[in-house]
Parts: C-alpha cells; structure tokens; sequence
C-alpha cells in the first residue's frame, strides 16, 4: 500500500512511522514548511514536498494530518490537483468527515485516540483507531488499512466521533489539568509532586480493573462534610481550584448519596 | 518489632500484611467486628479481640486505622487501657495528629498515601510513606517502623498533610471522576469505555515524564472555540457535566492564553 502523508507534526510523524515500520511505502510527505516535511521524510524513507504540484498521483491513500482548523482548507488544496475518486482521510477526533465531501467522493476519517507527542512513540498494539468511509469500498479500505498497523479498529461514525472527542476531552485534557492543580497545591506548600505519582498510578491501575464509579474514595463520596468545609476553607487561596473542589464534590456527593445502598 | 493494629478495613488490612510480610509481629487485631478481626488476624498470625480491656499491653506501637470520625473516640477508649507513654498513631490524610494529644505523649501519624483496596495488594516498595511524631524520640521509632515496610518514607507535619491531602482529592478522588464522567458519556452514545482507556493510560505515563502543565494538549489549551461550543452545545444533556466543563476549560484557556509564548 501506498500512502502519502499531508502534515508533519506530532500525528503525522507518528503514523508516518508506524506505516512504515509495518512495511508500508510512505510516498510522500506534504507540508508547508519543508524543513518539517524533509525532517519527518528522512525517518520513514520518503520524498517531503512543499508544493502541492508536486503531489504525486499514485498513492492509495492520502492521509490529511494537519490542524483542525486547516483540513477543510488542505482538502481544496489537494483537490485542484488528485482526481476526485483517490481515497482521502483526515485524522481529526473533532472535525466531521464531511468536510472532505465537496472536494471528493471517496473520503473518511482515520482517527488513532490517543494522545501524541513527536518523540514518544505511540502504543499502535493498544490504541484504537476509529475509522469512518463515505461508502462501503473507502470503509473496506481503510479497515484494511488500519488493520496493517493495529489490531484494534473500530467503525465509529461522524456523530460517534464527535461524542467520543467529549468523552476524551475528560478523561485526557481535564485529568491532566487536575494533576497540574494538584502539583500547583504540593508545590506550593513545598511538597515534592512526586509523592502523589504513587496515588496518580493506582487510580489509573483501578480503572483497567473496575468501573470508576465503583472504584471511588474521599471524603465527598463518604459525605464528611468536615473535611470537605475544611478542604475548601484552604482552597480559598485559589478562587478557581475553590470552584472546581466545590462542583467536583457537589456531583460526587449527589451520585453517590443517591445511590447509598448499592455503593456504601 | 511488636504492633497491634487498631481496626480492619483496607488500611489496616494491607498494613498488616506488609508489616508481616517484612517479619514484624502483629501482636493483635482489634475491631468492634470480632468476625472483621479474626478475618484480617488468620492473614497474619495474630490474635483477634473486640473487647478492648483485652487489648495487650506490650506492643511498641499502636496503629489506628479507622474511619477518620471515630479516631479520636477510638484513641480515648486506648487512653483507659494503655499506659500513656506508649506509641500511637493513626493512618489518616485528613486528621490533626492532635486528636491524640489529650490521651498520650508519644504520638503521631503514619499515613500511607496510596487509596487502597482490600484484595489489591499495595506497591509498599513505591507509595510514599508520610510520618509525624509528637517528640523526637516517636519520630525516631516511627521512621524505623516505616523504614522495615517501604523505601520512601518522608517526614510531613499536620499542616503539610493536610494541603497533601487536598492535592490528593484532585489527583485521585476527582481524577476518578472525570473518568465516570468520561464513561458516562461514552456508554450513553454506545461506545465501548475500553476505546478510552489506552488514552487514559498514556495521560498517566507522561506525568512519569514531564510536569502535567508541559504535556497539556486539547481545544481549551490550543484556544479552539469552535470545538469548545460544540462540546458545551452537546452538553447541554448534562447540565452538571456542562458546568464542569465550562469551568476546566475556562481555567486551562487563562492559564495557557497568559503564557501563551512558552506553551504554545
């Protein structure tokens, strides 16, 4: 399979290098800035390219991995030159396959969940991808795609997607930023971060094990009320983390009070 | 070393065992369940009693792993049987080692921060230890202890633990919500919650890493507010998860749009 890889930032570099370690032809890369392109090309044996006439016509796949707010723009630019039935996908959790659909007919989404960085290299054994086609041959096709690089592919739709994105915008961006919260409290009152990592990996440990919700401690799912005034007497000292305690314990002592008899 | 282990829930359950497991005596268990206790006691080849007047007298430490709202009623009933110049401690994040001021000398904390569960063995060779000791000499007794059962013992006085255990909340309690959250959201639009587990688990690897504040990805951090209205929009079916993240959000976009020169 042939692919060319439009994009070279954390996602692209990513997915460039998985294809190519899985014996897939990265054709070409495509970027702006060609420094990125050359950069990214190098490490998977493949020609970078800045202008888009440059693009060759004979890949299989043109997988768009640019920012959100530049697919819909990449997908006009690639039209004036590929011929409208070439299989074209961004990877985008939040955008709608659709914004492909004016410029092509055979389009979809190739979306790995998970959170990417340029130099870790990415679990393709574990993370899902969510795959989306316009039509049955494109969906036959990126599973088969998606299959080369990882056993664990689903068909989630636009309106699944996009659902899906909330969901991790929990569980990855909001988790995250109570743990910068929680190191902001430690380190302010000179406590080393590293001791909570313990905590922070069990809590993550449990989730694999059970669900969440039967998984929960602390004083707002026992309703001590006392630690929970004193708790927030503190927090004072951060009007937004003060918020953020307060509707965090309000919903955890809501669900579980309500459920008293089966999760005391 | 001899010790008697006041209680016999999660706490006092993996306490024990690892204070066996590292030859220590436990010289009694003692719980107001005699069935609690002669189950935890069987664990570690001790004696089970729920009568406190049979409570033996030659311990070198007395380790009270209750309920936080009912160590101090547990220390006074101790302080009618127990010499007052014995060791006790309680196990407790959110409890004032003073609690056992009025009943002894040599007194203190030993709180093992990890949230535990009974079956789960904890990781003693990796959780933090945090010790506080009324006087010099309990300090001393109490770093030994901690030393025979885990490597990373720390010294933490009552106001320290107390902000710690507040930075606990947020890094497990509310973590651990967002994650029930998460899959509330998920479940409800029939999708699988395993799709976001590898995700959680690569948030958690990178903390190992990096600070959270460096690895912090997502439309609130990237100051996309298209994406931002649609997720509050789909929100709207759940008027509490609204508001929450609302609030992250609007926390995550000030704290990254003011720094926006080294974050970017």
């Amino acid at each position: 399979m042939k692919i060319t890889i439009i994009g070279a930032g954390n996602v692209a570099t990513q997915l460039a290098k998985r294809f190519y370690e899985k014996q897939c032809k990265i054709l070409q890369v495509f970027n702006r800035t060609l420094e990125n392109a050359q950069t990214l090309a190098s490490l998977v044996n493949s020609e970078a390219i800045y202008n888009p006439k440059e693009i060759n016509l004979n890949a299989d796949f043109y997988i768009i991995a640019v920012n959100d707010d530049v697919i819909e723009h990449t997908a006009k630019q690639l039209s004036l030159i590929l011929p409208k039935d070439k299989i074209i996908v961004h990877t985008s959790g939040a955008t709608s396959s659709k914004v492909l659909q004016s410029c092509f007919e055979n389009y979809g989404v190739f979306y790995p969940l998970q959170t990417f960085s340029k130099s870790q290299n990415a679990d393709f054994d574990r993370l899902p991808i969510c795959i989306h086609g316009s039509n049955d041959v494109t969906k036959n096709q990126l599973l088969t795609l998606a299959q080369t690089i990882c056993p664990n592919v689903h068909f989630i739709d636009d309106e699944q997607r996009s659902t899906l994105h909330v969901a991790a915008v929990f569980a990855n961006n909001f988790t995250n930023h109570l743990f910068a919260i929680s190191e902001r409290i430690a380190t302010d009152a000179n406590i080393p971060f590293d001791l909570l990592k313990p905590l922070i990996n069990e809590t993550v440990a449990k989730i694999n094990e059970n669900k969440p919700l039967l998984m929960q401690t602390g004083p707002a799912k026992r309703g001590d009320i006392k630690t929970l005034d004193r708790h927030l007497e503190y927090l004072k000292q951060y009007p937004t983390y003060h918020q953020i305690y307060a509707l965090l314990s309000k919903d955890i002592q809501a669900f579980y009070s309500s459920k008293k008899d089966s999760f005391r």
